[in-house]
Formats: C-alpha cells, sequence, structure tokens
C-alpha cells in the first residue's frame, strides 16, 4: 500500500475512487439475474442503491433485503458491507495518519497523543490491526449469534451460522442490513440477540485510534489519548442519554414500547440508542415511534460515532469540541482546553467546518427531497439524517421516494459517508504559513 | 444614564430586567376591561403573551389582533412596541458601546470600526441618534401610508392617519402586528403599500451601527466600518437570495402566488423575503405556503436581522462571519480574514457559542411543542423558529397550541429577543487574561 503525499488532494480522491469502484463492482454483481430471488426482477436502480447502501454501510433498503436477494446476493452484500466497513476503518486511519505525519514531528514530540505516535511506515500495521479487531469482534457475535439462533430458535446449524455471520458484521461494520424482514424486531424480548448486536455496533462505531489507545495502556485510563477520552466519553454519554430520552418518549406508545415489561422497554431504549450511532437495526418499528423520538433520534444520528470508525455522522469528538469551544467562552477562557489538553485554534475551525456543511447538506438534502416527494418534515427530515449520517433507520418512506429520491439519498449517503472524513483530511493538510497579516476588527456578532 | 461598567454581569442583567418590567406593566394595561373590545374577554394570558409578542417586536398574536383589542388596547400595543424597538436597538447599541470600552483604547487605535470609535460619554447621543432614525423614518412610511390609504381605499384621513402610524412603527420595530384581520393580505396587489411597509422593515433591521456609519461616511463605502459592509452585503444577499426562492417555491400555488401577475409575484415573494428578517407582516396567507417555503422561511427567520437592530435571530453578520471562517479553512488560510480584515479568534468563538446555543434553544422548543400540541414538525418548527426570532409569522397554529404552547413560545419570544444580544455582550466583557496554558493536543474530528 502506497499514498501519494506530495498532492494535498491526492489521498482524498483515493478514497473517493476507491468506494466509487466498489460501489459500481457490486451495483454490476447485484443487477444479474442471479442475485435476486425467484419470482423478483433485477434493477440496475435498485443494484445501485442496495451496493452504495451496502458499500456505505448505510443499511437503507429500497427494497426488502430478506425478500429481493438470492443468497448469491446476499452474499454480496455480505462481502460489501465487509469491504465498506474494513475499507473506511482503515483509510480514515492511514488519513489521519498521513495528517499527523505532515503536520511534523514536533507536534508529535509534544503530546501523548496515540493517533499522532504513528508513523507513516506503519500503514501495513494500521491495515492488520484492523482486520485483527474486525474479525475478532464479528467472532465473537458471530458464534453468539449462532447459538442462540440454533438453541432457542431451531434453526439448522448451517443456516443459524450463515445468518450469525450475516449479521455479526452487519452489526460490526455498523451497516444494518438485516435478512429478516422486520430487522430485529422479533427479538425485541430476547437478550441474548439484541446486547450482542448493540455492543457490536457500539464498539464498530469506536474507530480504530480509540482500540490501539485502549490497547497500548489498558489499565492505564490516565494515559489514554484525549481522542479516546474524549470518545469514550462522548459516547457514553450519548449511548445512555439518548436511551434515556427514547425510553422516556416510547414508554407508553402501544405500537412500540407499550406491550414490553419495564426491563424490555429499558433494552429497547438502549438498543434504539445505540442503533443511531449508527448502526441502523431497529427491534420495534421505526415508522410507528413518536414523532418525538424522531427528532431525538436525529439529533444523535447527525452527531453519529468515533472517527476512524465504522459508524458515520459529524463524529462525537467534533460535537465535543464544539461543546469544548462554548465551554471556554463562556467561561471566558481565552485557551479551549479538555482534558488538560489545549485544542489548537485550527482544529476548532476544522470541527466548525465540518458541522456547518453537514448542516448545510442535511438543510439542502431536505429541501431537495421536500420538493421530490410528497412526505411531510418529520419524516423525510429523518429519512435524510439517516443516509448522511449512513444509519439507515427508517421511518418507511424509502421504498416509495421514486428514482429521484433515491438518488438524492445515494448521493447523502455517499457524502456522508466519505464527506467528513476526506474534509477533515484535506482542511488538515492544507494548512498554510502566514506570509502577512491584516489589521484586526470586530464586527459586532449577536 | 449610567450603567455599572465593574460587575460583569450587570449591563444584561439590567437589560432583561428592564424588558420583564415593560411586559409585565403591558400586561397590567391589556388585561383590563378597557383594553379588549366589546363583547371580547380580557384575559391574563392572552394579555402576557401580547404584551410580550409586543415588548419583544415579535407579533405572533394569541387572539387576532384587528378584533380582540379597543383603540385603548391598540394603543397600549402601539406603545409597547415604539418602546421594545427603540429599547432593544439602543441598549444594544449602548451595550456594544460597554464593550468597545472594556476592551481598550489599543483596539480603538488600530481599527477604523465605527463601532470602537464611540466612547462611553456618547450615551446619551446613541439615545439621540436612535430616536432620531426611528422617528424620520417612521414619520415617512406613515406618510406614505396616511396618503395612500385616504386616497385609494377611502379611510377618513384620522383613520387613515391611525392606520398609518400604526404600521409604521409596526414595520420598523419589526414587530409586525397588524389592524387587519387578514395582516397586510388586501395589499398583495399594491406595490405603495407592501413596498414601504417592505423597505421600512429592512431599514429597521439593519441597525444603529449601520446608520452610524454610513452617516459619517455617507459618499465613500471604502470607509464604512466591517461591521456596516457585513451587515449591508449579508443583508442583500439573504433579501434577494430569499425573494428569488421563495417566488419560485410559490410561482404555481394557487392558495398564494397563483392568482397574482407576474410582476405581482415578484413583489410578494421579495414582501415575504423582507418579513422573515424579522417584520413579521404576511402580504399571502403564509399557512398556505408549500412546506418547501416554510422550511426556506426557517432559514432566513433564524439567521434574522443586523446586530443593534430591531431585527432578531442569530444575526447577519455572525451569520456572514461563521462563513468566513468556513472560507478561510476551505483555503486552507492561517488567518480569518473579511474586507482585508483580520477577525479576531475570540470573536470566532463568540459567533460560534451564538449560533451553537440558538440550535439548541431552537431544537428544545421543538422538542417541547412536539411534545404538548399534536400539530406536525414542519408547523412546529416555523413556529418556533418565528418566535425565536422574533418574526412573528405563523402557519396558524399559535392561537391553538393551548397555554402550555402559549408558554413555551413566551419563553422563546424573550431568550431570542435578549439571549443573542446579552450572551454576545457577557462573552466578550468576559475575555479574561492567560495565566498559563496547557499542552496541545489533537483529537480526530470529522
Ligand atoms: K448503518
Ligand atoms: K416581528
Amino acid at each position: 500500500m502506497s499514498y501519494p503525499a506530495r498532492k494535498v488532494n491526492s489521498p482524498s480522491r483515493a478514497v473517493v475512487i476507491a468506494f466509487l469502484g466498489a460501489v459500481l463492482t457490486g451495483t454490476a454483481l447485484l443487477s444479474l439475474p442471479v442475485a435476486v430471488a425467484e419470482g423478483r426482477e433485477a434493477s440496475w436502480s435498485s443494484a445501485l442503491f442496495t451496493a452504495t447502501s451496502a458499500v456505505c454501510v448505510t443499511g437503507l433498503a429500497a427494497v426488502d433485503t430478506a425478500g429481493h436477494w438470492s443468497v448469491f446476493g446476499e452474499t454480496v452484500i455480505l462481502v460489501l458491507m465487509q469491504i465498506g466497513g474494513f475499507g473506511i476503518m482503515s483509510l480514515a486511519s492511514i488519513l489521519a495518519l498521513l495528517v499527523s505525519g505532515k503536520l511534523g514531528l514536533r507536534a508529535r514530540l509534544t503530546t501523548q497523543a496515540e493517533t499522532q505516535s504513528l508513523g507513516p511506515g506503519e500503514v501495513r500495521r494500521v491495515l492488520l490491526g484492523v482486520a485483527k479487531v474486525t474479525l475478532a469482534v464479528e467472532a465473537v457475535t458471530a458464534a453468539i449469534l449462532t447459538v442462540r439462533l440454533a438453541t432457542a430458535y431451531g434453526e439448522p446449524l448451517g443456516r443459524a451460522a450463515y445468518l450469525g455471520v450475516f449479521h455479526a458484521v452487519s452489526a460490526f461494520t455498523n451497516a444494518g442490513f438485516a435478512l429478516w424482514p422486520d430487522s430485529v424486531m422479533r427479538f425485541v424480548r430476547d437478550v441474548w440477540i439484541c446486547l450482542p448486536l448493540a455492543l457490536t455496533v457500539v464498539i464498530g462505531g469506536l474507530g480504530f485510534p480509540v482500540y490501539a489507545a485502549l490497547r497500548r495502556h489498558w489499565r492505564r485510563p490516565s494515559r489514554w489519548s484525549l481522542h479516546a477520552k474524549m470518545t469514550l466519553g462522548m459516547t457514553a454519554v450519548l449511548l445512555f442519554g439518548g436511551a434515556l430520552a427514547i425510553t422516556v418518549s416510547e414508554w407508553t406508545n402501544p405500537a412500540t414500547f407499550g406491550p414490553l415489561s419495564p426491563g424490555l422497554r429499558i433494552l429497547a431504549g438502549f438498543f434504539h440508542s445505540a442503533m443511531t450511532r449508527s448502526g441502523g437495526l431497529n427491534s420495534v418499528d421505526t415508522s410507528q415511534m413518536h414523532e418525538n423520538s424522531w427528532l431525538i433520534s436525529d439529533v444523535l444520528m447527525f452527531i453519529g460515532a468515533g472517527s476512524a470508525s465504522t459508524g458515520g455522522g459529524i463524529k462525537v469528538t467534533t460535537f465535543a469540541l464544539l461543546g469544548y469551544v462554548i465551554l471556554a467562552e463562556i467561561r471566558g477562557e481565552p485557551d479551549v482546553t479538555a482534558g488538560r489538553r489545549r485544542i489548537p485554534e485550527h482544529l476548532q475551525r476544522q470541527a466548525l467546518t465540518i458541522a456547518l456543511v453537514s448542516v448545510a447538506a442535511v438543510v439542502a438534502g431536505t429541501l431537495a427531497m421536500m420538493m421530490i416527494t410528497p412526505f411531510p418534515l418529520d419524516r423525510v427530515l429523518f429519512e435524510v439524517v439517516s443516509a448522511f449520517g449512513t444509519v439507515g433507520l427508517s421511518t418507511g418512506i424509502t421504498p416509495h421516494v421514486g428514482t429521484a429520491g433515491h438518488v438524492v439519498l445515494t448521493a447523502l449517503m455517499f457524502i456522508g459517508r466519505l464527506g467528513p472524513v476526506t474534509l477533515g483530511t484535506a482542511l488538515a493538510l492544507r494548512v498554510q504559513t502566514r506570509r502577512f497579516r491584516y489589521p484586526e476588527e470586530r464586527p459586532l456578532v449577536g
């Protein structure tokens, strides 16, 4: 694996081309007649949408995944998810490494950051590391699911293992495709299915730099990188805060949590919260949730998961960093600090840029979808944020938004998958040195 | 007029208390039986809502302004609007002056900013200046409206003058109350009513620092302050861009622009665009507009008008400044510059804080309103942004959101009116000096 470090945009462009290549190959395979189930018709448009959704590990489905595809088609989707998840995690890690190399030795010597102590020669180690973590977590999850499906649901062992592997991959890569027509709603009362899936999604959403930090200083949290601390802390806050909000909001909804016991309602709330960051499986009918729960989910999906993970969104560190900026501002502190570390001004601007460009993408996507579909704002916004955050939860309108709607959602998935990563890299690599400064002037704000 | 410069929060607190006092006095007067029309019942809750709406120059109405109040009640509303508009413009200007005084001579000597060349002794001059501009603009608008109402609509001269003054004040203060039951929909074909109202709203929304810059260097735009240039440029972009978007979106809507001639459709689009920043009168039925137009309006209303003006929102300079930050970031420039002036880092953080805290207020308000009312997201979001931006346009649900809904909207109006101004001042006054710095560390973002 080599990468050109000379031209600033090249790494980002290479990533985009690699993803496009995977999408087009997947589209070609999924549009073969052998890819669809008997009695179904192969089509370019559903193949393109599904391939994009799988490679971008989004999980939004224009056709019912369980019924539409043959075993060959399902296997293609499985491989595309695995490639997409592995690809985004390792490529984002390598880009981070490239940035840290470009930023030079000074930054590395003055900090303890794991992400910056990786040298450019370690690309191979990153790829191996990502592969190891991916296979290890997926193997454990697949084993648990297989045993449970075989023992509690009487699936033959081969079928149980197939389902176990597919959904373990779907969970770790945060893809969210399921081979049951109701996603995993039939398992809403089964803690042995829901909990492994939720935890696998959360682990996949932490990202490689966090694994590296944890592995290196397992017993000494004080030596974890700021990145690892922020990602773990913010993930915990969003996971449990989101679970609480969703559980309260849906507590008495007869179409979702209502029929469950109190304990199972909490499990379902935790499951949904985990899936918004950005797993995309659903254990209750998302289309029947309260509008309020959709709005809460919109916020969680937009924030998304960890950097260099299989998850999407603007990333928890971006969100946390903006929070630290506001905190410093309200306290009147001249520096923005987090955990006794100073956040460079340049990084604050990067976080702001990623967040605001993402808001612009969601607003533009929502306006476009409102124009070309007849659906109300709450459902459209949910679907747009779900596509942008590569979450794949749906209020049920995705199969009915038409070809133009699918084009918009496809574009949003692609932009949401690669935009924040490549934008972050491009921005970080583009720092110019200052030649002269204009005089300062303060317009009023607020 | 004196103000305590020692305690950091005191000026902001004084402003809040002054506004609360005006609201409570207005509530007391409007809850008198003499304030309502014959056959109507005086009530505390509608009096509180209307007084808040008038003092905060929002214009949202829980009762029909045209039918519910007596001439005494209408006069109270007129006076409350005038006090609110004059109050917010002069108080925001004085707070800006206080900030510039606190920031010290160094900043003043090194820049050409008008807002910073005002000294603390000039409070009196600010109050006089605001009063002069207010009365001058209102007098011209009132004269035009009076002549038009008397000649083209056969109103008796006294009634025409009363209506002219009321709506001139309502327009300049960006309040948006109207004494016709259909707001100004009956005048949608009358350029002599619509254009003066729209221009008066726009002028009121520029703000005192812009008037001061224009007056001082009328013929030399190159010497205008950065604040004046940014406000005027961004206002023009939003005004004409918004007019274009709304005109296109509503062009064929049979319930709004459809029946009009092409020229009048453009006038109505311009009028609506002007009213989102943040006049609040409507010349077509807002509740019949396309959902897309509501979304476009949401964006315009959230951005709002100029700093230290009668308008609301996060302010055009806050929005423009964030744009410059992103531009600098994408170009890879180490400094954020606008018009050959460097924007200090601290001000960038202030703008970010104001924008994100405002987003949080709108999201929280929307969640609350979704919980306590049965209305769909598009209408609720519009109403919440309209209240927060003190715009007063409505999709028609405000009279039907119940007491709890009115409490939420009242809080949003108050927060939206005073939040950005006082937050901006408090933040600017709170800059501490740096005693020691933590070492730098870069978490990943995006
Ligand atoms: K997903
Ligand atoms: K208003």
